[in-house]
């Protein structure tokens, strides 16, 4: 179980699809960088119970982006705008983006 | 059932979280515009089970909408991708804004 970047960005696409309590554990490892250890303590379940619950998110996470390929768009979206905003001079374009960003 | 254009978005963005056969029930319906009677008759099937299946998948959809909100934000993206390409004038950033454009 890699804590990498994949997941993180999974996560913020498609994290409203995992239950509450998926998504506090998915939270706490991917985002805040807590260990296995650390989270079965907060949450007083079991090491094993946080890795079954990492890796059952993992695979609602995949398999939907498997499907809707968003997070890839999204990603594809952003390296868009970016260059946009790198190449641009125009002020209005610059700020339009920034709006643009600020939906990714 | 309206065929409003809300569901033609939500189809082209969740459709693949429906069954095969919700989706290309739904697809006749929204995209290709065909009568619940027409859809029956091609699916071999009642209209009222059109209709049920059309329910259901807009249940899904909209549910699904609800949760993760990427129809509403592909629908900002484009608008301000189609703002960018109104008011450049770099032949670079228009290319980018259309490469954008084409991820929606």
């Amino acid at each position: 179980m890699a804590k990498n970047l994949k997941y993180v960005l999974l996560l913020d696409c498609y994290g409203e699809l995992l239950t509450k309590r998926q998504k506090q554990i998915a939270e706490l490892y991917y985002n805040e960088d807590f260990s296995l250890s650390e989270i079965a303590e907060m949450q007083n379940i079991t090491r094993q119970a946080v890795r079954d619950s990492l890796r059952h998110s993992e695979n609602i996470l995949l398999q939907t982006e498997e499907k809707l390929g968003m997070a890839d768009r999204m990603l594809q979206m952003r390296f868009c705008l970016e260059q946009i905003l790198e190449y641009s001079e125009s002020e209005q374009i610059i700020k339009l983006a920034k709006n643009g960003l600020a939906l990714l």
